[in-house]
């Protein structure tokens, strides 16, 4: 296939070049002229160009801008791409951009390869990123055929697993599962710097091991990603905290009323329950 | 010194690995004969047995079994320990503890060795496991000095990091950032069982990757040890949670009226904050 790429950061130089090395034919748009050099020097892509223009003939144009750029990029890309050209995205949330982006576009269907890499920009780069990771594709009724066959063989082509949803499903799964733990583990932080009494917070700094460290990860990550996750997926990530507040709640209430039986089948509970989200590594 | 020890665990059996390696005489006692052999096959003890009897001429006298039973197993060692011998503890909790032991014992001095390992019993004893790791005293007003110089010179045989602290001090704390973090994450893995739809909920389980595993880990960790941190810490870890859910509800309110910039100077706050809790290991 053809394949045009928009924004060469580390998703996007990522996916170039496995499909690069599928067999693929790849073009990237950067705004810095520098990134589309080293693009090429680095095998991801065979020709670069901070100008839009490039983006003729094309199979497949995937956008991996940020999240906000999306529908900006689409809306600017549409002036210069084939009519047959299938575009998808990278981003982490679908129903705030997959309804817009198929007006804009009815050949558009909404994708969310995941990484899971914390590092931005092309220097994150790296062949293989994707394999074995989720790429989720959420096609509407009106989404054709052809764009789901072609965004699959790309899936395929990256050696992730596949997996089709509707956009709010996808948003509110990845609420459960990625949204809500950054918001419950920054939270921690926030409360924990709360601590007025500057010997036991001097105490706590100098006591924190691993359990705090593994609790407190995705709240200390990027605060515009954090912010981009609530702001484009706000409905479902508010009806995630006030169910997570209620779990909180009457764990809480257990505490507080020395229900210790139910304390324990909380926690017998939840220790039973996280095999079902974290897998054992596929060796 | 003549150490003794009471419950050879992961933690009793590692320390007394440690300080007969260091050059101390270590006697045991456990529950059953077997665990006491194998303490002595594995060089973690010179002499071991079922009955307190043993515990004579000791330098200091270590309590190591789970939280509940260290009231209770003080008062059944004083009547056959020497008068002069130190006693002191390794639970994760001091205030509940210090107080009365010190009624049953004036020289009684609290401890607590943090070496964060998930599992337990003599099998997953081994040397060196507090190395670098905090060993946190918590001597009152009362407690002899020599208490003091004794653990510090035992602390010191672990190459742990000494600490000292009022009990009050250690407990909240640890409830920041030990306790804390287990109510927090096992509310996550709760509210993400809440999900009605069966479809959402199995993308969410086959969505979930590094960062909810490390976010949910100590929330799925050993339901007896996390209702026991509520139990014999109640009152910090209810002012913790109550300080956690009002950040939790400032960061909701910012989400929920759309102010962007005020979500997104929280995560930057936090992302400040939490290298101040997670050190780089020293090399």
């Amino acid at each position: 296939m053809n394949i045009g790429i928009i924004g060469l950061g580390s998703i996007g130089a990522s996916l170039a070049g496995d499909w690069r090395q599928a067999g693929h034919v790849v073009v990237g748009v950067s705004r810095r002229q520098s990134t589309c050099d080293l693009a090429i020097e680095r095998g991801f892509i065979d020709r670069g160009s901070t100008d839009l223009e490039i983006l003729t003939g094309l199979d497949v144009l995937v956008i991996c801008t940020p999240i906000a750029d999306i529908l900006p990029t689409l809306a600017r890309s549409i002036a210069v791409i084939d009519p047959e050209t299938i575009v998808t995205d990278v981003g982490s949330v679908k129903e705030a951009i997959v309804a817009p982006a198929t007006k804009i576009r009815s050949n558009f269907i909404g994708g969310h390869p995941m990484a899971g890499k914390a590092t931005s920009g092309i220097e994150a780069a790296e062949l293989g990123m994707f394999a074995g990771k989720p790429y989720v594709l959420t096609p509407l009724e009106s989404t054709p055929q052809r764009a789901i066959d072609l965004l699959t063989q790309l899936a395929i082509d990256l050696n992730a697993r596949l997996d089709l949803a509707a956009p709010t499903e996808h948003d509110r799964a990845v609420a459960w599962i990625s949204h809500l733990p950054v918001m419950v583990s920054a939270s921690l932080i926030d409360a924990c710097t709360q601590e007025q009494d500057r010997s036991v917070l001097g105490l706590a700094q100098k006591l924190a091991s691993s359990g705090f460290k593994d609790t407190s990860r995705v709240g200390g990550g990027n605060p515009e990603l954090g912010m981009m996750m609530a702001r484009y997926n706000q409905a479902a990530i508010l009806d995630a905290i006030a169910i997570y507040r209620q779990q909180l709640d009457r764990l809480e209430q257990a505490i507080s009323t020395n229900q210790w039986a139910e304390v324990t089948a909380i926690l017998e509970h939840t220790q039973n329950a996280r095999p079902d989200f974290v897998k054992v590594p596929i060796p």
